[in-house]
């Protein structure tokens, strides 16, 4: 993560080849109509039971979107697998970007090769070949890869996995997930930013109520680093009509009571929401609307980026594809961005932030 | 918490007035035979919206366990309200015992009062009034007031709340949940001793596997507590035939799959409860067999203690009642304090907990 800040990404022109010149075009706001053309690129290696596993969820996505394309990058012969098993038609929309190298889950920490199938997805999207890009590889590594290859946001130190999980009044967004274990009360504050602008610009929330998850709603509650972030919290201006409501606990994550964005730290957030998971697996299924999500939006970098759970089944590959797509069809990591421009202008907010 | 160790209480003989003398009569081993008379003492000001819910939870309780003794612990006007509701017959199994200070819940790491309810149950307890106490007030003052009047057991530097979730193969016992927010390796080494014996002891697990919950299953994975906790653990010698299998995550706590006894720090432990819980409240209710709890039991002191939810409703009071009847009833304090006594002789295991 020793990549200088680039500042955002910009919509780059190019499209894949056969693709008609007018899909997915830019609306003079620069945003694209749904449905639009999205171009995602798919880490073909990254999962604990890749290829097969995303290999079977790229064919799902593919077939369910009309307007989808993919860049499948791994290995040739993987790809071609994946391209045989489609019509002349799908086949028009996917084409390949041959990479062999996969990153080992167990040096999650350490920058991944520079030519593994995550960097060259990273890289595809840098360039402009891709819109997007999917990998269900080491968190770490396409965080780091992702910071490298696209920058990271001004002031954004360390970038937040964002999930999205369905309340009865709406969507509630989680973050961190499990990007950053141990944030401090600073990052936390800005994931905080992220988030308000993320829950706005993505899921349409309006004016977001954003939480700091502890283990009781009282000032004061919860361990050090709790207490230590909710004040911080309470002096940060928040983009987009956002205001902070203080602590918040799991049960309003889930039920989305007290809180549209709920900020943690990675490690709570990660096993929260893999708990989730396992109780509605108890319950006999998720909610209507979904369940626990097993792919979550990373903020802060310079692209779109959808990280999915190392256990993905072909389903999850899908969903993250598919919730790739959502978010460049509604020019989310550009409104994100503004957003926090506009935020950035606030420098009060932010000396207070940096010198907590 | 500066009590010394007085070591675990001992049962006494003595029964409340109009308790046939041979009701709940211990079998030569000590252990009592279910159903056997239990006598669970009430702390009526403890919860959010004590002294209604409490109330209404106790009848509850008396209704359904005819072989439950009550003792109320509270203004004599509430108990009195209560013992109106009931039948003669029921009257005869509820007592009161005179308190008048509910524990302020902002003032939870402060020990409770000596006029306090909680401190007037933990003494009925400690002098044999009663077999033991039930809570729904500030957790931190019942654990201290419980440190404090009944003693810790031997290296038990903070006690431990332990609840169990129902899973697919039995139940899973997670601690802590609440009573010790940022506790060191060694805590959490002698909690996983708890949690083994107490699987063992209360709920009839055979050779309970042992999890530390983290963000992943493979070795490493997690933040620093759990990086620094992980080897500790791989060296302790368990009680009860339990072994040490390593990293679990939190879809393991509510499937069981990988581990019976899920050990991890208070704060993240209280997060998961409540968001299981939430998320059985968006499915619809609980898997059979029991959703997320609302009562835990406290482990590492001389006396048998459940810490309900602060925001206990009336069937949340009774089970947490029906949950220390049983752990009487099962002698699972006494059992539990025996394995630990047991373990003790282990003096390698020791010095090897003691030193890292």
């Amino acid at each position: 993560m020793t990549s200088p800040t680039t500042g955002r990404a910009t919509r780059t022109p190019r499209r894949l080849p056969g693709t008609p010149a007018d899909a997915g075009r830019l609306s003079p706001a620069g945003v694209a109509t749904e449905p639009g053309t999205a171009r995602i690129a798919v880490d073909l290696l990254g999962g604990d039971d890749a290829p097969a596993v995303v290999v079977d969820g790229a064919l799902r996505a593919v077939r369910a979107d009309p307007h989808l394309h993919l860049l499948l990058v791994g290995p040739t012969e993987v790809a071609g697998a994946l391209i045989h098993a489609l019509d002349p038609a799908e086949r028009a929309r996917v084409t390949v970007r041959p990479a062999r190298t996969a990153v080992d889950m167990a040096d999650e920490l350490v920058t991944a090769r520079a030519d593994s199938t995550v960097r060259a997805a990273v890289a595809a999207v840098h360039s402009g070949q891709a819109d997007a890009l999917v990998s269900a590889g080491s968190t770490g590594a396409t965080v780091a890869a992702a910071a490298l290859g696209l920058g990271r946001w001004p002031e954004v130190r360390r970038p937040a996995l964002a999930a999205v999980l369905p309340a009865v009044s709406g969507p509630v967004v989680l973050l961190d997930v499990g990007g950053s274990l141990e944030p401090s009360p600073a990052t936390l504050a800005r994931h905080a930013v992220l988030g308000a602008a993320y829950a706005s610009a993505a899921h349409g929330v309006v004016a977001p109520r954003v939480g700091l998850l502890s283990v009781g709603t009282e000032p004061g509650k919860g361990d050090r680093a709790r207490r230590l972030t909710d004040p911080v919290l309470s002096t940060v201006t928040l983009p987009a009509g956002a205001r902070y409501v203080g602590l918040v606990e799991g049960y309003n994550v889930c039920v989305g009571t007290r809180a549209d964005v709920v900020v943690t730290d990675g490690f709570t957030g990660n096993v929260l929401l893999k708990a989730v998971e396992g109780a509605y697996a108890m319950a006999g299924g998720p909610p209507p609307g979904g369940g626990a999500p097993r792919a979550a939006a990373l903020l802060g970098v310079g692209g779109t980026v959808v990280v999915c759970h190392g256990a993905a089944r072909p389903d999850d590959i899908s969903s993250g594809i598919a919730l790739a797509a959502h978010l460049w069809r509604r020019d989310a990591t550009d409104r994100v961005a503004a957003l926090l421009a506009g935020h950035r202008t606030d420098r009060t907010t932010d000396t207070e932030v940096r010198t907590s």
